[in-house]
C-alpha cells in the first residue's frame, strides 16, 4: 500500500501553487503558476530517482528505469494544469498518484522489468486553449503540433508563444515514445461512486463531446432609441441557442448532457443591443449516435434561431472525440486489482475527457476512478477524502506492478 | 446660420482621439482618451474667447460673458464621452455645435444679454460607469458626489480614482450653478426622423428607463460528468430571463423597449457549468405605468426562472430616470426657430436619456435633435449629413439667440 499521508502532503503543497479564491487553484495551462508547478513536479520526481524528459509540446515523462533495457515502459499519470476556479484534484491526483507509486516501489526497493514512467500531460483542460487533452491529441496523432502552437487564448496569446514563455519547449518529439500501456488515476468529477458508496470506479468507457463555438452577428444599436421590429440582437440569439442546447440535451435522456460554459458579448455595454455573441456549446454522450443526433440538432436550432432573428451563424467545432473503449485487459486489471486489496468498486463511464481517451489510440490505456463529495469538479469546493485518494493509488500501483512485471 | 464646414472639421478632429476600430470612437469616460479630448475641446473654448470652469465632477462650463452680470445665463452642451465601440457623433454634435454657436455670434459680433455656457458633462453614456447620465445626475441632485465617486468599472476602478487620475477634478461645487435654460443638441439614435424625410426632431418628451443588473448564482460544476438532474445552471437562467425581458418589452407595444446589452458569466470556460452570471436588463418606455408595469413583470420572471432551475437571484437597480416632459416654453421655441429657418420638423420623444432630461428637475430644458443613417447610434457605423448637423445647430442658434437675448 501506499503512503498516503505522504501522498496527501503533495496533494496539499502543489495547491498552493496558482491558488484559486475559495481554497481551489487557479493554475491554468502555461501561465507562470503552471511554470512553477512543474518544477515542483520535476524536483519531487529527481528526488526520487527518475530522470525527466519534456517533449516539445511540453509534456513531462519522469522515467524510473527497468531491468530490461528493450522492454517497453508502462506509463502512468494526468495533468498538473487546472480551471481557472478549478479544484485540487482533478488532474492533479493523477499525476502526485503516480509519483507516490515511485515513491512506494522505491520504499520497498522493487525492481521491474519494464520501465515505469511518470507523466504530465499539458493543457488537458481546454479552458484557457481549446480543446481540451490538446497535448494528448498531439502525441496520439489526432492534432498537428501547428495546430495546437497557434491556437489562441482569449487574450489572444498563442499556445506556442506561451509555451516558450514559461520555458518548457523540450527537446523530445511529440508522439516518439511508444508505450507497452497508461493508466490514468484521476477523480470521478461526478456523483455516482459516492452515491454507490464505491471507492473505486473501474473505467470501462469515456463517453464522446463536441465543443461548437457558436459566432452570432447582428448589429449593435442603442439600446433605447431603436425600436423593437429593428434590432437584430446577437444577444437574444445566444438565449434561445442556449435554451435549445438543454431542451437537446434532455430530449435525449439518459446518457446525454449539454450546456453553454463560455459566453463573450460584444461590445457588452448595457445600453448597446448585442452586435455579436460568441460563445460554446458543451454536447456529450457515451453513444456515438447520440452524440452526432445531437449536434445535428444544435447546428439546424442553431441556424433555425438565427434565421428568426436575422443573425449571420457561424459554428466552428472547437473540441470533439469520439465515445471511447478502454484497453479491456488494462481494465480488466484495474478490477482485479481493487478485487485482490478489499475495495469496493464498479464499473463506471467516464463523463469528462481525459489524457487516456486519446493516448487509447496509440497504446492500450485506462483509467482508475476515485469518488469526490457531492460529485463536484471544475469547482474551488472540489473535495476528496484522503481515504479515497489512498485508495485509487494503491489499486493504481498494484496494476502498474502486474503490467511493468515485478 | 452657422460654418458648417468649421462644425464639420471640429466633429472630424475630436473624433481623432479615441479612434474606434471600425471608423468610430473609443473614448469612454475618464480615460486618457477622454482627458485628451477635454482638452482639445478647452483650447478650442478659449479661442472662441470663453472661459472654463471645472466642477467636482469633473463637468465642464465655458461662459461666454452676457451684457446684465445679474442675467442668468442660457447653457448647452452634451457630453464629449463615447461607448467603447460608439460614434463620432453621439454627445459630441452636441457640445461642438454648442460651441460652433457661440463661434458664430462671435463672427457676427453679437452682444446677449444672459451671459452663454457651453457644456460638457461627465460620463453620460454610462457604460464604463454606471448609471448613464451620472454627472448631470449630481449636478441636478439626484445622486450624492459620494456615489458617483464610488461608482465602479468592470475592472473595480473607481469613478472618483480615475476622475482625479485624468487630471480633471475641478474647483466648483457641483450644482452651484442657476441656469436660465439648457438646450441639449443631440442626434436622434432611433430611426424615425429619416424616415419621416424631417431635418428637425422637436424634443417634447423623453422615455424613462430601469437598469436592473441581475445576479444569478448557481453551481460551478464539469459540463461532461454532472449529469442534467444535478446541474444548478446560472447560465441557463440568464438566457430564460434574457428571453423573457423580450417578450414582456413585445408584449407591451408599441412605446417599450427591452434588451439586454451586458452579460458577465462566471467562470466563463467551456466545461463548467456557469456558477455565476451578472448581466444587465434594460427596459424603457415614454409612459411611466408601462415602465412602471414592466419592471415589475421582469422582477417577476427572474425570481420565477431563478425558482425554476434553483438559483440564487439578486436584483440591483443601477439606472433609472422617469420619463421626461421638457419645458413647454423652450419646446415652443425649438419648433419657432426650425420654422423660421424653413427646416421641415416634427414632434418626437427622446428614445434615450440625455442630461438634458435631469438637468431638467433644476431648471428648465429641452433638446434639437437631427436624423441620423438607418437610425444606427451605440455603433462605430454611426453616421449623419454635414446639413443635419448644420440644420440642428442652426436651430439650436437661434432658440439660444432668442433666450438669451441678442
Ligand atoms: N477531466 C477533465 O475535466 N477534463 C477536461 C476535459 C473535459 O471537459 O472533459
Ligand atoms: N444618448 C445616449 O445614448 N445616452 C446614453 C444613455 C442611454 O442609454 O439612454
Amino acid at each position: 500500500r501506499i503512503n498516503s499521508a505522504r501522498l496527501w502532503d503533495s496533494l496539499n503543497e502543489m495547491a498552493l501553487i496558482g491558488p484559486g479564491v475559495a481554497g481551489g487553484c487557479n493554475r491554468q495551462t502555461l501561465t507562470d503558476a503552471d511554470g512553477e508547478g512543474r518544477h515542483l513536479f520535476k524536483r519531487w520526481c529527481e528526488a526520487a530517482g527518475m530522470t525527466m524528459g519534456v517533449d516539445t509540446m511540453g509534456n513531462m515523462f519522469a522515467t524510473r528505469p527497468g531491468t530490461d533495457p528493450d522492454a517497453l515502459p508502462v506509463y502512468m499519470g494526468s495533468h498538473l494544469d487546472t480551471q481557472p476556479t478549478g479544484g485540487r484534484y482533478d488532474g492533479v491526483l493523477g499525476v502526485l498518484g503516480a509519483l507516490e507509486v515511485v515513491r512506494t516501489i522505491n520504499d520497498m526497493g522493487l525492481k521491474t522489468k519494464h520501465p515505469i514512467v511518470v507523466t504530465n500531460w499539458t493543457n488537458e483542460e481546454g479552458a484557457r486553449f481549446a480543446p481540451a487533452m490538446l497535448a494528448s491529441g498531439v502525441f496520439a496523432g489526432i492534432h498537428t503540433q501547428d495546430y495546437a502552437y497557434n491556437r489562441t487564448d482569449p487574450e489572444g496569446k498563442r499556445f506556442g508563444e506561451e509555451l516558450a514563455r514559461i520555458g518548457w519547449v523540450g527537446d523530445e518529439v511529440v508522439g516518439a515514445r511508444k508505450m507497452k500501456a497508461m493508466f490514468e488515476l484521476h477523480i470521478e468529477q461526478g456523483p455516482i461512486l459516492e452515491a454507490e458508496g464505491k471507492s473505486i470506479g473501474v473505467v470501462t468507457h469515456g463517453q464522446g463531446l463536441w465543443w461548437l463555438e457558436i459566432t452570432l452577428t447582428g448589429k449593435d444599436a442603442h439600446t433605447g432609441s431603436t425600436p423593437m421590429a429593428m434590432r437584430v440582437n446577437a444577444g437574444l440569439g445566444m438565449a434561445r441557442i442556449t435554451e435549445r442546447v438543454h431542451q437537446i440535451a434532455m430530449s435525449h435522456q439518459p446518457n446525454a448532457v449539454g450546456a453553454v460554459g463560455q459566453v463573450f458579448v460584444h461590445p457588452n455595454s448595457r445600453n448597446v443591443i448585442p452586435g455579436k455573441v460568441v460563445f460554446t456549446v458543451d454536447i456529450r454522450s457515451p453513444e456515438q449516435a447520440k452524440l452526432d443526433a445531437m449536434r445535428a440538432e444544435v447546428e439546424r436550432a442553431a441556424h433555425a434561431v438565427a434565421a428568426e432573428l436575422g443573425l449571420g451563424c457561424s459554428i466552428e467545432p472547437v473540441g470533439h472525440f469520439d465515445p471511447v473503449t478502454f484497453d479491456p485487459e488494462l481494465v480488466g486489471i484495474v478490477r482485479a486489482s481493487a478485487e485482490k486489496l478489499g475495495y469496493s468498486h464498479m464499473d463506471i463511464v467516464s463523463g469528462a475527457g481525459h489524457d487516456a481517451c486519446w493516448i487509447n489510440r496509440v497504446a492500450p490505456t485506462t483509467m482508475v476512478m476515485c469518488p469526490c463529495v457531492d460529485g463536484l469538479s471544475h469547482n474551488e469546493a472540489e473535495e476528496i477524502s484522503p481515504e479515497w485518494a489512498a485508495a485509487g493509488t494503491d489499486v493504481l500501483l498494484h496494476a502498474v506492478l502486474q503490467v511493468a512485471e515485478v
